[in-house]
């Protein structure tokens, strides 16, 4: 659930090249200073490419934020398999609190800037919305081990899993409760076997 | 759970009368034009108070925001009693869902600039903490009637009931789902019958 990847391999030519160069050096910005200290003349400057490039390309700094969320989308992320359904759904839940603790606070960053960017906004949902959807196999998998019903809700178990962290996190802003990744994956398992997100429970 | 209680009667003198209407005033340009809009001109010319007397007695405008949000704390504001853990916890749910969807939308842009402005930050989690400690009523409620173990840990169990709220509405940005307060505080009872929140199954 990682939205900031570490920086990844460069292939291709020069245009992928000065891409990685330019995103590398807004995480860094962002890391070092968050949205109120990002400039598109500090990005370039860090990224060793021309200031006219970067607007050219970029646009403005939202123009930016977006492409370094898109660019996490963009790798082969696939959420933990465990072979239970409390196992996997912990081991996301480590991984999204692990994100958003991270120091510097990149991911946290990126989700405060989608409050003030329009754009960070759009990527910020596209990059969550693929994220959700390719953790639907935990689901699926239970399923298919008899741990749930068939026809349970995977996005609304999804969601019950993990928005405890997000919400502690990202708006309480509490201190990071290391017990919270599993407790809430039981939570929504225990509840999940219960049936709670048996599609014909709706309502 | 509103932070931003409808205008309250005024008593007291001149200062309580200037600092309603200033709150109005703010309230109301948030609703128009989110934070971005947000000026103390604009808020001392709505109020029809001297800009003076706004830059003194709040400094700036996450000054202002605070003490909006202050001021939504300040009522006498209680959960639901509905007789029932589930119901209680449902029509929580429904206010938050309520409030987080209103128009104008002055809950949600409270809640974006405490992204930006560090007195707002600490205003949103003093109020949100002011919340949640007064809905631990709901819970020791609940253990009275027989409903829970008596050792349920309150807090995250009222976490694990509005989480899903706030991170579809205010994060993920997904349109409402008006089967959301339900379902979620459906679950996060079915959870706590069956033990999830009592206090010796930490981590």
């Amino acid at each position: 659930m990682t939205p900031a990847a570490p920086p990844t391999r460069r292939p291709g030519g020069r245009t992928a090249r000065i891409r990685a160069q330019v995103l590398d050096a807004v995480r860094a910005e962002l890391g070092e200073h968050g949205y109120d200290g990002l400039t598109m003349d500090a990005v370039a400057a860090r990224a060793g490419v021309h200031r006219a490039t970067v607007y050219r390309r970029w646009g403005d700094v939202g123009g930016l934020l977006a492409d370094v969320l898109d660019a996490a989308g963009d790798d082969d992320w696939q959420p933990p398999d465990t072979a239970s359904l409390k196992g996997d759904l912990a081991a996301l839940n480590h991984e999204i609190q692990a994100a958003l603790t991270a120091q510097p606070p990149i991911v946290a960053a990126l989700i405060a800037a989608s409050f003030r960017s329009e754009k960070a906004d759009h990527a910020q949902r596209r990059l969550w919305e693929d994220r959700y959807a390719r953790c639907e196999i935990i689901v699926s998998r239970a399923v298919r081990r008899g741990e749930l019903p068939p026809r349970t809700d995977a996005r609304r178990l999804l969601i019950a899993a993990t928005a405890p962290l997000y919400h502690q996190l990202v708006l309480l802003r509490t201190p990071p409760d290391p017990h919270l990744p599993d407790h809430a994956a039981r939570t929504a398992a225990l509840a999940a076997s219960a049936g709670a997100f048996a599609d014909d429970q709706g309502g």
